[in-house]
């Protein structure tokens, strides 16, 4: 009954630089991005919504609008990590960084309408909370929103007394499932994002990790069929408040909602949890990744074929964590078409719904 | 994508007894057992048995002999709660209870020879750190010893210098799989032992836990070919010990001795993991359950078909966790042969290895 | 600036016997008793009082009549483990142990008579949830209470989506000031309680820690001017608990209840905080200490030089925590006077209310 | 009995700017600052030392020349965090930064002469792991370094099978001891720093916390006798790694190295504890702060009336917390004179040892 060892030892490649591409005409600079700041997602039923996202996993309610609610974590001190909108269908209408200065919104501007993509200005509190905003559909198929000012809230970290569910601090990541993940590597490399980690096999890239902020990413790539958003990351600051919503699920006989986890990331080194809210939206809690503010950062490259890389504990990855994730919306609020993914599928589903 | 939502609510009675059989001839009275003690495995490289339980889950030595290692937990004051003999094939030798008086290994004598059980006494130090004792080959097919006086060993529970791993404080309880699940609950019943809760579906019994010591088990019992050991539970004080074992193994990229969990149990609600000794004996980390030393304690039934049972989250059991265990040992040193269950299967394992 | 080291090592004497005492005249057996189960509370302002251990301290409201609150933890199945009874000044009005049978309560009713103590029956609901219930004044000057019989309540250790606070599981200990330590732990041990762990010098038995139920303990003793209650004991789970009610009372600018501590006990092992109710009633979160259902579970004595013995860390505990406690009511419900302290203060407080 | 409630509310300011003074002549650019990288610690008994930061802290060795040890926390990437070298009276030798380009040694000396402040270059791998440095005698009397490039070590932040003691992870800050804290607050915003906090009165500032990465300091300042290294402080990722290193020491009977805490800051949020090296150098284990990163984040405002911005808990700060402190060090290894401290005591510390 001896169980055998399977050796799989991940590459640490702290030098490896990454191979410069020879670009036709340069671009104009992009914006100064600081961080991942808000999403906004469509919700069917947006009391339902608001039961799950503020009464169980613990956001703060910053405004409620007939038809709208703008929620944030605990730490945050901007005016929204999270915009819920009622809707006929659920979607994932946009993603949002904040930028350093208001010159970034003409910077951006400039730099999509050279990559050829539409843009649109947002005038000041056209969106509660956010000054004037550029959104943009990008090369990805994302709409995407860069703002400089906001209205600050109160940062409620010391507010223990009204601390809920998962304690989620702050938005850390946006994770967005796309056809090519070299193409989305590449084109995020152009707008200065740092790269911490992938999932690679020989020429193949599964996944990418990359950043602004000093933390493992922004944003993070899974391959499939989109533009579609794939989960929503927020962090928490110790693993027990991982464990805590998990046990507020299982109380309410609402654990389907658990989808994958707590378990420990092997990329990233996060403990984590992913849910699915009443629309299907995945969202991430995840704490204890690592600091990634040094100049020359190296990348950790994860072999496709070391179990770990996505459960440090060795544990398979449910299928639906795969293929389902949330279409997302045009700047006119259409569903953009899919793309069929473009490179071999990181797992293989059989027809019997399990990963061989 | 909405969530369909399930509801199988798990059943509260606090109140309702147990049903009195009528018994054909009184039994003489048994024992009064204590507690869960001590286990004796056989590993077949002790070696590679040390560095599992000893480095990696941070077991105490108290006395190494060649060929054999007596470990115990941090908060323990008997001499062991495991020892290891290295041996040809693995299996489990015997189970060991703790009496409350010297008086109770008479009592055992009489209480097996009425029952037609197979028994032994056993001088003092024929096993260090235990005195005097007595053997049996119970109606369930395991080889069970019961004594009272022991060596004590210093308890470390202060020495917090020395703690590795997942800090095991102490033996919590035996999982035996067992033909006849109803059987093996009528037996323990007639030892005394207090039924704290159960999985069921009509009139069939599952599984359930019976204990001795104020928490929720000593023995537990899940249908299957038996007689064999399902797994040895140790106790340890706080979830984060639970992870931190996790994570020691994937970082040694053992991740694969990491069989289910770690999760809260719907059942005991403790939070728990399962790894698998070199030798595939099952270990369970467990913490978190609760008080059943009122009188009159009241049980707490599961359906079997909620799927919070198992696991509180909802995850589905790994088909090993039901399908593998230990092989059991008669008083003579042999495997005891398997009977097959005679009950239906909690849960159907399909051809292609998974729970349907 | 180097440190010097003190060692003071801790004894640990797991053979060392109690004592054998000659007693003049044999007493009938007492009670058997089964735990610390409830404690009733004077209160002065019954609305402050529930903001506290229900809002805060996130106990569970069994019931509430007018001018009274029956509340428990969350793993509770009896009825209350605490009365808060609104009063005109703040006291303790009793002590409530739960009995293994009903004939326990007339087996009450003998030894206290023998003792010359006086008793009271009380019939049956009296006390909501509480069956026919004994009552006595105590030869320490305690009113305490038999009962056996109760109303079973609804356990909710799996409700976690209604936790709140330091999430308190259950009632675990009594914390009683005496005047003569030695006394009052002649007169456990003559209840059948056994002996955990002590404060010793030489001759002087500065404190001790008896045990019913297979924890460290239901009941310790505190020297001072007595009988007075120290503090009611909760169990949490886990020390995660017992930070967040310390920040929860910092985020209300109510830090001042935070008496002692978080800190982690050496008697006991327990990680611990002190709180101070709105009228000044001591309440302990208490987590982590150990199993002790072993027969002739050995003691461990502490010196009363060595500095880790109240908290493992070294730090010096509060003066108020020696010199205030609350006042005991007797079965009439009037204050009972204060007898002086019979032996040397375990710590000096000087005239700057400091510990020297 | 009932206690007095104290009302200081803490203030949030999120919109005030602080005023812009009117500089003399312009400085030339600093160097741009990335973090807070290593320090440089005399011991006077290298093998205690290594015992108290390695064995028991749990940093781990990259490299050990005679007399000198180079020790990181398991997330750092760069070759050390701390440097302890033998030498014959204990002393902070320097602080280092890291910067973002090599260009920016160049700008560390062109600014640092324009202060009139002496500086060095220090040629590569003078320090191992450290490629060209500058270091110059800091207008606060401390001696600074600055390089860019460094040998990269393994990151072990998964190798949690090596992981020891508090677990740290990497260097977080230096807090220093300066006799005017304005004029330290004012040197570092010319250097680039944001201010995250402040504990002031009127026009008093007592204490300031500044950053360079998104943390909330990597150098706070407290009044004294200055120039002095007053604490460390090292990342760790939770709380339950804070409680186990005093739990550790107290195993070890040198709970007398735990100077104060754990407890929670006010200021910061950060869980924390701070030790005492076998020297008296002091360190800070400290977990849970918050993202700093967005442009013009909002100073958080103290009064230093408020019980609760050393410790939100309200606990007292044991009294050499405020007066002991590490001697520092010049270019040539001198001890730097002390000047006294420019303004009021942030606390008064009696006659008597205590603060009033």
């Amino acid at each position: 009954m001896a169980l055998p060892k399977r050796h799989e030892p991940k590459r640490h490649e702290p030098k490896r630089r990454e191979p410069e591409r020879h670009d036709p005409l340069p671009l104009p600079p992009p914006p100064d991005i600081v961080r991942a700041a808000y999403a906004e997602l469509v919700v069917t039923d947006l009391a339902e919504s608001r039961r799950f996202w503020v009464d169980l996993l613990g956001f703060v309610v910053t405004r409620a609008d007939p038809g709208v609610l703008y929620l944030r974590g605990y730490d945050e001190l901007i005016h929204h990590n999270l915009i819920l909108r009622q809707g006929a269908a659920a979607a994932a209408a946009r993603l949002a960084f904040r930028v350093r200065t208001a010159a970034d919104l003409g910077r951006a501007e400039a730099f999509y309408a050279a990559l050829g993509a539409r843009t649109a200005r947002v005038p000041a509190d056209a969106t509660p909370g956010v000054r004037e905003a550029v959104r943009t559909e990008d090369p990805l198929g994302f709409t995407v929103e860069f703002f400089f000012a906001a209205q600050y809230a109160e940062r409620l970290q010391q507010r223990y007394d009204l601390r809920r569910g998962a304690e989620p601090a702050r938005l850390d990541h946006f994770n967005i499932v796309v056809p090519d993940v070299r193409a989305a590597y590449e084109y995020y490399r152009s707008l200065g994002f740092g790269l911490s980690e992938t999932i690679e096999d020989g020429d193949t890239l599964y996944a990418a990790w990359m950043f602004r902020k000093q933390t493992v990413h922004d944003v993070a790539f899974t391959g499939g069929d989109g533009p579609r958003l794939h989960h929503l990351g927020f962090f928490a600051h110790e693993s027990h408040q991982v464990l805590r919503i998990c046990d507020i699920l299982g109380s309410l006989h609402e654990e389907f909602l658990i989808e994958r986890g707590p378990g420990r990331h092997g990329v990233s080194n996060a403990f984590y949890v992913y849910l699915r809210d009443p629309d299907g939206h995945r969202v991430e809690i995840y704490t204890s990744d690592y600091f990634t503010g040094d100049p020359d950062h190296p990348v950790l490259r994860w072999s496709v074929r070391d179990p770990r890389r996505r459960d440090f504990w060795g544990h398979p990855v449910i299928p639906s964590w795969y293929t389902e994730a949330s279409t997302v919306l045009d700047l006119d609020g259409r569903p953009r078409p899919l793309v069929p993914e473009q490179q071999p599928a990181e797992v293989k589903v059989g027809a019997d719904g399990f990963i061989p």
